[in-house]
């Protein structure tokens, strides 16, 4: 069932991409479009929501991104597992990975780099920092606009451990009330 | 109970951290010493293994690792959710951490930051690269020694998603199968 995203409030992303998922990048440039994995990402600022990822530059999509500047981030489910390992283990050149692993593009309200349609949160964002793309292979994002599926209160999303093996996020618990107020 | 931990090979400390789970953070520096909870970080290389966090000038933790260039990244599971919710919640230049939830403070092969007793993994780690604290709270580290208690095959980890609440580490899918040999 395609999630049914709305406007979700920026400064709330870390909820979604804090937890450490694989995310699917959806780039754009010219004509070429482009999807990946990737998993080496990290929260980097909530005012502005600043977001950074490793792309090597073995990656088709790290031309794609550098020349466009922009990207989509999106958060796959335990459902979309065959299209993540798809996606994950062809080349961007050879193939249009949209077409061939069945995930639809959708547009953007800001960036030109296609959503993902079937992912519950989808995130656009404008590169911020290029000062450590030679140095880490480190892109540095703000996003700029946020869709998430909010009736989806425990997403199943998949965790990399390496060697072809996902950790699929499993129950909650909720510690809030032992938390001090200003850390909530 | 006590995990085991033994030598583990620095290239594959991603197959721990990648996953996204929240860390305890240990620093010593000269007197002083200090645990803080974290959950943004990434990895940044596997060969070195390069690591990278952010630590808020506004916590304790801070200046410590910022002086003595070490630390160490300790990855919890969920029977120490009371330690780290308390670890979390509470002032480092206040009260020893360690002493306040019950954590037992282990001697490091390599920096003199501690390790946490209790967690099944722990990495410790040098500062290579501090030309992004100022512009970003980044730290970028070498894992330069890890332990592991290689016996947790699927650790119960934490995943922090905002609010008070952590998502646990639920199952594992095993999609080798569908990997290419390189990717793997």
């Amino acid at each position: 069932m395609t999630p049914r995203k709305t406007d979700f409030p920026l400064d709330q992303c870390r909820c979604h991409l804090e937890t450490g998922p694989i995310v699917l990048v959806g780039s754009q440039w010219q004509t070429e479009r482009n999807l990946m994995v990737m998993g080496w990402h990290m929260m980097l600022g909530f005012t502005p929501a600043h977001f950074g990822c490793l792309i090597t530059a073995a990656n088709h999509s790290h031309r794609l991104v550098r020349e466009s500047r922009e990207c989509t981030i999106n958060i796959p489910t335990l459902e979309l597992a065959d299209a993540v390992v798809g996606v994950g283990n062809s080349d961007g050149d050879a193939l249009d990975k949209f077409d061939a692993f069945g995930l639809t593009p959708a547009s953007g309200k800001i960036v030109s780099a296609p959503l993902v349609e079937e992912c519950y949160a989808s995130f656009e964002c404008r590169l911020v920092d290029d000062s450590q793309i030679d140095r880490h292979e480190l892109f540095i994002w703000e996003i700029v606009k946020a869709h998430v599926d909010t009736s989806i209160d425990l997403p199943r999303t998949l965790h990399y451990r390496g060697h072809g093996r996902f950790m699929v996020a499993g129950d909650e618990i909720d510690r809030s009330a032992d938390f001090r107020v200003q850390n909530l």
